[in-house]
Protein backbone atom coordinates (compact mmCIF):
# COMPACT_ATOMS: atom_id res chain seq x y z
CA UNK A 1 0.00 0.00 0.00
CA UNK A 2 1.75 3.36 -0.74
CA UNK A 3 0.66 6.38 1.12
CA UNK A 4 1.15 9.98 0.00
CA UNK A 5 0.56 12.60 1.91
CA UNK A 6 0.60 16.07 1.00
CA UNK A 7 1.48 18.44 4.10
CA UNK A 8 3.11 21.09 5.47
CA UNK A 9 4.42 19.55 8.35
CA UNK A 10 6.23 16.37 6.31
CA UNK A 11 8.22 15.46 9.56
CA UNK A 12 4.70 15.03 11.72
CA UNK A 13 4.23 12.52 9.47
CA UNK A 14 7.93 11.06 9.03
CA UNK A 15 8.31 11.33 12.87
CA UNK A 16 6.18 8.64 14.01
CA UNK A 17 6.89 6.27 11.36
CA UNK A 18 9.93 5.39 13.31
CA UNK A 19 7.96 3.60 15.71
CA UNK A 20 5.62 0.00 16.81
CA UNK A 21 3.86 -2.34 13.56
CA UNK A 22 4.27 1.12 11.35
CA UNK A 23 8.06 0.79 11.13
CA UNK A 24 7.90 -2.88 10.84
CA UNK A 25 4.93 -2.39 8.00
CA UNK A 26 7.25 -0.03 5.88
CA UNK A 27 10.87 -2.06 6.73
CA UNK A 28 8.84 -5.06 5.47
CA UNK A 29 7.51 -3.43 2.32
CA UNK A 30 4.04 -3.70 3.73
CA UNK A 31 3.30 0.26 3.24
CA UNK A 32 5.38 3.16 1.46
CA UNK A 33 4.91 6.49 3.21
CA UNK A 34 5.64 9.02 1.09
CA UNK A 35 5.28 13.23 2.31
CA UNK A 36 4.72 15.62 -0.40
CA UNK A 37 5.03 19.48 0.85
CA UNK A 38 3.50 22.12 -0.83
CA UNK A 39 5.12 24.76 0.00
CA UNK A 40 8.07 23.18 -2.21
CA UNK A 41 4.95 23.90 -5.52
CA UNK A 42 4.79 27.48 -4.51
CA UNK A 43 5.72 30.02 -7.41
CA UNK A 44 6.62 33.03 -5.09
CA UNK A 45 9.87 33.80 -3.49
CA UNK A 46 8.76 34.06 -0.32
CA UNK A 47 6.97 30.53 -0.51
CA UNK A 48 3.77 31.37 0.58
CA UNK A 49 1.04 28.80 0.60
CA UNK A 50 -1.24 31.11 2.58
CA UNK A 51 -3.71 34.54 2.46
CA UNK A 52 -6.27 35.81 4.70
CA UNK A 53 -9.42 34.83 3.69
CA UNK A 54 -12.00 37.01 1.17
CA UNK A 55 -15.33 38.30 3.39
CA UNK A 56 -12.98 39.28 6.50
CA UNK A 57 -12.54 36.53 9.20
CA UNK A 58 -9.59 35.34 11.43
CA UNK A 59 -6.62 32.91 10.30
CA UNK A 60 -5.46 32.45 7.26
CA UNK A 61 -6.57 30.16 4.56
CA UNK A 62 -4.50 27.74 2.01
CA UNK A 63 -4.19 28.89 -1.58
CA UNK A 64 -4.79 26.65 -4.13
CA UNK A 65 -2.03 26.21 -6.74
CA UNK A 66 0.77 24.94 -4.47
CA UNK A 67 -1.87 22.46 -3.20
CA UNK A 68 -3.21 21.21 -6.43
CA UNK A 69 0.38 21.54 -8.22
CA UNK A 70 1.69 19.34 -5.51
CA UNK A 71 -1.37 17.05 -6.02
CA UNK A 72 -0.81 17.09 -9.75
CA UNK A 73 3.00 15.96 -9.07
CA UNK A 74 2.13 12.70 -7.41
CA UNK A 75 1.57 9.60 -9.70
CA UNK A 76 -1.28 8.21 -9.47
CA UNK A 77 -1.35 3.92 -9.39
CA UNK A 78 -4.25 2.85 -10.84
CA UNK A 79 -6.09 1.55 -7.60
CA UNK A 80 -5.71 5.08 -6.20
CA UNK A 81 -8.03 7.16 -3.73
CA UNK A 82 -8.13 10.68 -2.55
CA UNK A 83 -8.63 11.91 1.01
CA UNK A 84 -9.01 15.34 2.28
CA UNK A 85 -8.52 15.04 6.48
CA UNK A 86 -11.26 17.49 7.82
CA UNK A 87 -13.71 17.83 10.11
CA UNK A 88 -16.42 18.55 7.20
CA UNK A 89 -15.93 14.72 5.96
CA UNK A 90 -17.57 11.49 6.88
CA UNK A 91 -16.53 10.45 10.18
CA UNK A 92 -13.86 7.59 10.26
CA UNK A 93 -15.25 3.98 11.29
CA UNK A 94 -14.55 0.61 11.03
CA UNK A 95 -16.14 -0.10 7.86
CA UNK A 96 -14.52 2.97 5.83
CA UNK A 97 -10.77 1.22 7.19
CA UNK A 98 -12.04 -1.59 5.71
CA UNK A 99 -12.80 -0.09 2.35
CA UNK A 100 -9.87 1.91 2.07
CA UNK A 101 -7.68 -1.07 3.48
CA UNK A 102 -8.76 -2.12 -0.60
CA UNK A 103 -6.80 0.46 -2.85
CA UNK A 104 -3.28 0.38 -3.54
CA UNK A 105 -2.91 4.04 -3.13
CA UNK A 106 -4.00 6.65 -0.79
CA UNK A 107 -3.56 10.08 -1.65
CA UNK A 108 -4.07 12.27 1.62
CA UNK A 109 -4.29 15.95 2.01
CA UNK A 110 -3.81 17.42 5.47
CA UNK A 111 -4.84 20.41 5.98
CA UNK A 112 -3.51 23.38 8.19
CA UNK A 113 -4.45 26.95 9.62
CA UNK A 114 -8.57 27.71 8.82
CA UNK A 115 -8.32 25.46 6.02
CA UNK A 116 -8.10 24.59 2.40
CA UNK A 117 -9.49 27.50 -0.03
CA UNK A 118 -12.93 25.69 -1.76
CA UNK A 119 -11.47 25.40 -5.42
CA UNK A 120 -8.96 22.84 -3.70
CA UNK A 121 -12.04 20.51 -2.91
CA UNK A 122 -13.58 21.28 -6.29
CA UNK A 123 -10.84 20.66 -8.64
CA UNK A 124 -9.20 17.05 -6.47
CA UNK A 125 -12.47 16.11 -5.93
CA UNK A 126 -11.01 13.99 -2.51
CA UNK A 127 -13.16 12.27 -0.48
CA UNK A 128 -13.34 13.26 2.64
CA UNK A 129 -13.15 11.75 6.04
CA UNK A 130 -13.51 13.16 9.56
CA UNK A 131 -11.70 11.90 12.45
CA UNK A 132 -14.78 12.55 14.78
CA UNK A 133 -16.77 15.82 15.41
CA UNK A 134 -13.84 17.89 16.97
CA UNK A 135 -11.04 20.30 15.16
CA UNK A 136 -7.56 19.57 15.21
CA UNK A 137 -4.71 22.58 14.29
CA UNK A 138 -3.84 20.12 11.03
CA UNK A 139 -4.81 16.97 9.00
CA UNK A 140 -1.41 15.33 10.01
CA UNK A 141 -2.51 13.46 13.05
CA UNK A 142 -5.82 12.28 11.57
CA UNK A 143 -3.53 11.07 8.22
CA UNK A 144 -1.50 9.05 11.04
CA UNK A 145 -4.78 7.61 12.19
CA UNK A 146 -5.57 6.43 8.81
CA UNK A 147 -2.58 4.79 7.96
CA UNK A 148 -2.69 2.89 11.18
CA UNK A 149 -5.89 1.64 10.82
CA UNK A 150 -5.82 0.67 7.74
CA UNK A 151 -2.05 -0.43 7.48
CA UNK A 152 -3.52 -3.21 10.31
CA UNK A 153 -5.85 -4.65 8.09
CA UNK A 154 -3.12 -5.30 5.42
CA UNK A 155 -1.72 -9.10 5.13
CA UNK A 156 1.49 -9.17 7.33
CA UNK A 157 1.27 -6.09 9.49
CA UNK A 158 0.46 -7.77 12.77
CA UNK A 159 2.10 -10.67 13.67
CA UNK A 160 1.37 -14.34 14.15
CA UNK A 161 0.39 -13.98 17.93
CA UNK A 162 -1.56 -10.50 17.42
CA UNK A 163 -5.04 -10.35 15.62
CA UNK A 164 -7.35 -8.01 14.53
CA UNK A 165 -10.58 -10.29 14.32
CA UNK A 166 -11.31 -9.62 18.15
CA UNK A 167 -10.55 -5.92 18.02
CA UNK A 168 -13.89 -3.87 19.31
CA UNK A 169 -16.19 -3.50 16.09
CA UNK A 170 -15.03 -6.37 14.22
CA UNK A 171 -18.40 -7.41 14.04
CA UNK A 172 -20.03 -4.58 15.45
CA UNK A 173 -19.63 -5.18 19.15
CA UNK A 174 -17.00 -3.62 21.89
CA UNK A 175 -14.75 -5.60 22.49
CA UNK A 176 -14.52 -8.41 25.77
CA UNK A 177 -12.94 -7.75 28.99
CA UNK A 178 -9.10 -9.08 29.30
CA UNK A 179 -6.89 -10.49 32.08
CA UNK A 180 -3.69 -11.91 32.20
CA UNK A 181 -1.30 -12.13 35.04
CA UNK A 182 -1.07 -12.47 37.80
CA UNK A 183 -4.64 -14.33 38.81
CA UNK A 184 -5.36 -11.92 41.84
CA UNK A 185 -3.87 -8.04 42.16
CA UNK A 186 -4.71 -6.33 44.86
CA UNK A 187 -7.62 -8.86 45.73
CA UNK A 188 -9.04 -8.56 41.99
CA UNK A 189 -9.11 -11.67 40.76
CA UNK A 190 -9.33 -13.23 37.21
CA UNK A 191 -12.57 -14.55 36.71
CA UNK A 192 -12.76 -18.36 37.20
CA UNK A 193 -14.30 -19.05 33.93
CA UNK A 194 -10.80 -18.15 32.08
CA UNK A 195 -9.11 -20.34 34.04
CA UNK A 196 -11.01 -23.65 33.22
CA UNK A 197 -9.90 -24.29 30.01
CA UNK A 198 -13.28 -24.81 28.74
CA UNK A 199 -13.46 -23.08 25.89
CA UNK A 200 -17.18 -23.53 24.67
CA UNK A 201 -17.85 -21.70 28.57
CA UNK A 202 -15.02 -19.08 27.75
CA UNK A 203 -16.32 -17.83 24.32
CA UNK A 204 -20.10 -17.49 25.58
CA UNK A 205 -18.97 -15.46 28.54
CA UNK A 206 -16.52 -13.26 26.60
CA UNK A 207 -19.81 -12.99 23.84
CA UNK A 208 -22.06 -12.61 27.29
CA UNK A 209 -19.66 -9.64 28.19
CA UNK A 210 -19.31 -7.87 24.60
CA UNK A 211 -22.88 -7.80 24.43
CA UNK A 212 -23.17 -6.61 28.07
CA UNK A 213 -20.56 -4.17 27.62
CA UNK A 214 -21.97 -2.61 24.38
CA UNK A 215 -25.20 -2.20 25.57
CA UNK A 216 -23.80 -0.82 28.67
CA UNK A 217 -21.30 1.78 26.87
CA UNK A 218 -22.44 2.13 22.92
CA UNK A 219 -26.28 1.13 22.80
CA UNK A 220 -26.01 3.30 19.40
CA UNK A 221 -23.95 0.45 17.99
CA UNK A 222 -26.74 -2.87 18.84
CA UNK B 1 -2.23 22.43 31.91
CA UNK B 2 -0.48 19.77 32.85
CA UNK B 3 -0.60 16.71 30.81
CA UNK B 4 0.93 13.21 32.06
CA UNK B 5 0.87 10.57 29.58
CA UNK B 6 1.39 7.07 30.72
CA UNK B 7 3.01 5.35 27.08
CA UNK B 8 4.90 2.09 26.57
CA UNK B 9 6.37 4.66 23.66
CA UNK B 10 7.41 8.12 24.83
CA UNK B 11 8.97 9.31 21.75
CA UNK B 12 6.10 9.07 20.08
CA UNK B 13 4.30 11.62 22.15
CA UNK B 14 7.86 13.39 22.39
CA UNK B 15 8.85 13.69 18.78
CA UNK B 16 5.49 15.13 17.87
CA UNK B 17 5.48 18.14 20.25
CA UNK B 18 8.39 19.63 18.58
CA UNK B 19 5.66 21.01 15.79
CA UNK B 20 3.24 23.79 15.35
CA UNK B 21 1.17 25.18 18.03
CA UNK B 22 1.66 22.65 20.79
CA UNK B 23 5.44 23.19 20.40
CA UNK B 24 4.54 27.16 20.69
CA UNK B 25 1.98 26.08 23.44
CA UNK B 26 4.76 24.20 25.29
CA UNK B 27 7.57 27.34 25.09
CA UNK B 28 4.75 30.09 25.74
CA UNK B 29 4.19 27.64 29.47
CA UNK B 30 0.35 27.08 28.76
CA UNK B 31 0.66 23.53 28.40
CA UNK B 32 3.46 21.18 30.04
CA UNK B 33 3.24 17.65 28.54
CA UNK B 34 5.29 14.89 30.74
CA UNK B 35 5.60 10.98 29.51
CA UNK B 36 5.38 8.05 32.11
CA UNK B 37 7.00 4.42 31.21
CA UNK B 38 4.92 1.79 32.88
CA UNK B 39 7.99 -0.44 31.57
CA UNK B 40 9.87 1.72 34.40
CA UNK B 41 8.26 0.40 36.80
CA UNK B 42 8.71 -3.56 36.30
CA UNK B 43 9.47 -5.79 39.03
CA UNK B 44 11.19 -8.46 36.97
CA UNK B 45 14.86 -7.89 35.14
CA UNK B 46 13.07 -8.34 31.69
CA UNK B 47 10.94 -5.30 32.15
CA UNK B 48 8.50 -7.70 31.03
CA UNK B 49 4.62 -5.15 30.77
CA UNK B 50 2.83 -8.06 29.04
CA UNK B 51 1.52 -11.32 29.01
CA UNK B 52 -0.64 -13.97 26.87
CA UNK B 53 -4.19 -13.44 27.95
CA UNK B 54 -6.58 -16.17 30.39
CA UNK B 55 -8.82 -18.00 28.28
CA UNK B 56 -7.00 -17.96 25.51
CA UNK B 57 -6.95 -15.76 22.53
CA UNK B 58 -4.12 -13.44 20.12
CA UNK B 59 -1.95 -11.06 21.19
CA UNK B 60 -0.55 -9.90 24.92
CA UNK B 61 -2.41 -7.81 27.28
CA UNK B 62 -1.21 -5.10 29.58
CA UNK B 63 -0.09 -6.95 33.30
CA UNK B 64 -1.97 -4.74 36.39
CA UNK B 65 1.17 -3.95 38.17
CA UNK B 66 3.87 -1.90 36.34
CA UNK B 67 0.68 0.49 34.53
CA UNK B 68 -1.07 1.15 38.42
CA UNK B 69 2.18 1.56 39.67
CA UNK B 70 3.42 4.10 37.13
CA UNK B 71 -0.10 5.85 37.52
CA UNK B 72 0.19 6.45 41.43
CA UNK B 73 3.82 7.23 40.83
CA UNK B 74 1.97 10.57 39.24
CA UNK B 75 2.18 13.84 41.62
CA UNK B 76 -2.49 14.48 41.23
CA UNK B 77 -3.08 18.32 40.95
CA UNK B 78 -6.29 19.47 42.39
CA UNK B 79 -8.03 19.50 39.44
CA UNK B 80 -7.63 16.76 37.58
CA UNK B 81 -8.71 14.70 35.27
CA UNK B 82 -7.45 10.69 34.27
CA UNK B 83 -8.49 9.60 31.08
CA UNK B 84 -7.96 6.34 29.27
CA UNK B 85 -8.52 6.11 25.37
CA UNK B 86 -9.93 3.28 24.21
CA UNK B 87 -11.98 1.94 21.44
CA UNK B 88 -14.57 1.20 24.52
CA UNK B 89 -14.92 4.78 25.38
CA UNK B 90 -17.18 7.55 24.87
CA UNK B 91 -16.33 9.05 21.27
CA UNK B 92 -14.36 12.52 21.85
CA UNK B 93 -16.54 15.22 20.43
CA UNK B 94 -16.25 18.96 20.44
CA UNK B 95 -18.08 19.37 23.51
CA UNK B 96 -16.25 16.63 25.30
CA UNK B 97 -12.65 18.65 24.38
CA UNK B 98 -14.34 21.65 26.06
CA UNK B 99 -15.46 19.93 29.06
CA UNK B 100 -11.79 18.82 29.30
CA UNK B 101 -10.14 21.88 28.99
CA UNK B 102 -11.37 22.85 32.52
CA UNK B 103 -9.12 20.73 34.32
CA UNK B 104 -5.41 21.33 35.27
CA UNK B 105 -4.18 18.09 34.40
CA UNK B 106 -5.03 15.59 32.12
CA UNK B 107 -3.41 11.80 33.13
CA UNK B 108 -3.85 9.97 29.87
CA UNK B 109 -3.40 5.63 30.06
CA UNK B 110 -2.28 4.78 26.41
CA UNK B 111 -3.09 1.22 25.79
CA UNK B 112 -1.33 -0.96 22.98
CA UNK B 113 -1.52 -4.43 21.63
CA UNK B 114 -4.39 -6.40 22.88
CA UNK B 115 -5.64 -3.39 25.50
CA UNK B 116 -5.46 -3.32 29.22
CA UNK B 117 -6.36 -6.25 31.83
CA UNK B 118 -9.75 -5.38 33.30
CA UNK B 119 -8.14 -4.67 37.06
CA UNK B 120 -6.22 -1.91 35.11
CA UNK B 121 -10.01 -0.13 34.59
CA UNK B 122 -11.35 -1.68 38.04
CA UNK B 123 -8.24 0.42 40.04
CA UNK B 124 -7.70 3.42 38.34
CA UNK B 125 -11.63 4.05 37.10
CA UNK B 126 -10.51 5.92 34.17
CA UNK B 127 -13.02 8.29 31.92
CA UNK B 128 -12.75 6.28 28.63
CA UNK B 129 -12.85 8.10 25.67
CA UNK B 130 -12.47 6.89 22.25
CA UNK B 131 -11.49 8.47 19.31
CA UNK B 132 -13.83 6.97 17.08
CA UNK B 133 -15.45 3.50 16.25
CA UNK B 134 -11.85 2.50 14.82
CA UNK B 135 -9.14 0.21 16.38
CA UNK B 136 -5.62 1.74 16.03
CA UNK B 137 -2.50 0.39 17.55
CA UNK B 138 -2.04 2.33 20.63
CA UNK B 139 -3.81 4.77 22.65
CA UNK B 140 -0.67 7.47 21.61
CA UNK B 141 -2.34 9.34 18.65
CA UNK B 142 -5.03 9.83 20.41
CA UNK B 143 -3.30 10.83 23.42
CA UNK B 144 -1.64 13.41 20.87
CA UNK B 145 -5.51 14.20 19.08
CA UNK B 146 -6.49 15.21 22.63
CA UNK B 147 -3.77 17.30 23.88
CA UNK B 148 -3.97 19.29 20.53
CA UNK B 149 -7.64 19.68 20.29
CA UNK B 150 -7.76 20.68 24.31
CA UNK B 151 -4.89 23.04 23.71
CA UNK B 152 -6.76 25.01 21.06
CA UNK B 153 -9.43 25.77 23.41
CA UNK B 154 -6.82 27.44 25.87
CA UNK B 155 -6.19 30.85 25.99
CA UNK B 156 -2.84 32.21 24.48
CA UNK B 157 -2.51 28.96 22.39
CA UNK B 158 -3.31 30.33 19.17
CA UNK B 159 -2.11 33.35 17.76
CA UNK B 160 -4.38 37.26 17.40
CA UNK B 161 -4.74 36.10 13.81
CA UNK B 162 -6.02 32.57 14.72
CA UNK B 163 -9.62 31.63 16.10
CA UNK B 164 -11.41 28.94 16.90
CA UNK B 165 -14.82 30.65 17.26
CA UNK B 166 -15.55 29.86 13.18
CA UNK B 167 -14.33 26.05 13.55
CA UNK B 168 -16.56 23.39 12.04
CA UNK B 169 -19.14 22.09 15.57
CA UNK B 170 -18.06 25.37 16.86
CA UNK B 171 -21.72 26.22 17.27
CA UNK B 172 -23.08 22.78 16.04
CA UNK B 173 -22.60 23.24 12.38
CA UNK B 174 -20.01 22.84 9.68
CA UNK B 175 -18.14 25.34 8.89
CA UNK B 176 -18.44 27.41 5.90
CA UNK B 177 -15.99 27.47 2.48
CA UNK B 178 -13.35 29.64 2.45
CA UNK B 179 -11.53 31.51 -0.27
CA UNK B 180 -8.52 33.45 -0.85
CA UNK B 181 -6.18 34.82 -3.69
CA UNK B 182 -6.36 34.27 -6.37
CA UNK B 183 -9.92 35.76 -6.74
CA UNK B 184 -10.18 33.64 -10.12
CA UNK B 185 -7.97 30.39 -10.16
CA UNK B 186 -8.41 27.63 -13.34
CA UNK B 187 -11.62 29.46 -14.03
CA UNK B 188 -13.10 28.97 -10.67
CA UNK B 189 -13.98 32.44 -9.49
CA UNK B 190 -14.06 33.70 -5.53
CA UNK B 191 -18.31 34.52 -5.01
CA UNK B 192 -19.06 37.62 -5.73
CA UNK B 193 -20.48 38.29 -2.33
CA UNK B 194 -17.46 37.92 -0.44
CA UNK B 195 -15.54 40.90 -2.69
CA UNK B 196 -18.15 43.59 -2.12
CA UNK B 197 -17.41 44.34 1.64
CA UNK B 198 -20.20 44.19 2.86
CA UNK B 199 -20.71 42.27 5.87
CA UNK B 200 -24.13 41.38 6.52
CA UNK B 201 -24.33 39.69 3.06
CA UNK B 202 -20.92 37.82 3.72
CA UNK B 203 -22.15 36.96 7.35
CA UNK B 204 -25.97 36.06 5.60
CA UNK B 205 -24.05 33.74 2.70
CA UNK B 206 -21.62 32.15 5.31
CA UNK B 207 -24.61 31.55 7.60
CA UNK B 208 -26.90 29.79 4.57
CA UNK B 209 -23.56 28.03 3.66
CA UNK B 210 -23.09 26.46 6.78
CA UNK B 211 -26.68 24.79 7.08
CA UNK B 212 -26.41 23.85 3.48
CA UNK B 213 -23.47 22.22 3.91
CA UNK B 214 -24.42 20.18 7.44
CA UNK B 215 -27.89 19.34 5.62
CA UNK B 216 -26.03 18.07 2.60
CA UNK B 217 -22.97 15.98 4.69
CA UNK B 218 -23.90 15.51 7.86
CA UNK B 219 -27.54 16.06 8.42
CA UNK B 220 -27.52 14.03 11.94
CA UNK B 221 -25.96 16.90 13.17
CA UNK B 222 -29.11 19.66 13.03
Amino acid sequence: MKFDILTLFPEMIESHLNYSILNRAENAGIIDVNTINPRDFTLDKHKKVDNPPFGGGAGMVLMPQPYVDAYESIEKLENSITVMLSPQGEPLNEKLVLDLAKYSQIIMLCGHYEGFDERIREIIKPREISLGDFVLTGGELPALCVIDAVSRKLEGTLGKTESAKDDSFADGLLEYPQYTKPREYRGLKVPEVLLNGNHKEINEFRQSERIKRTKLRRPDLL
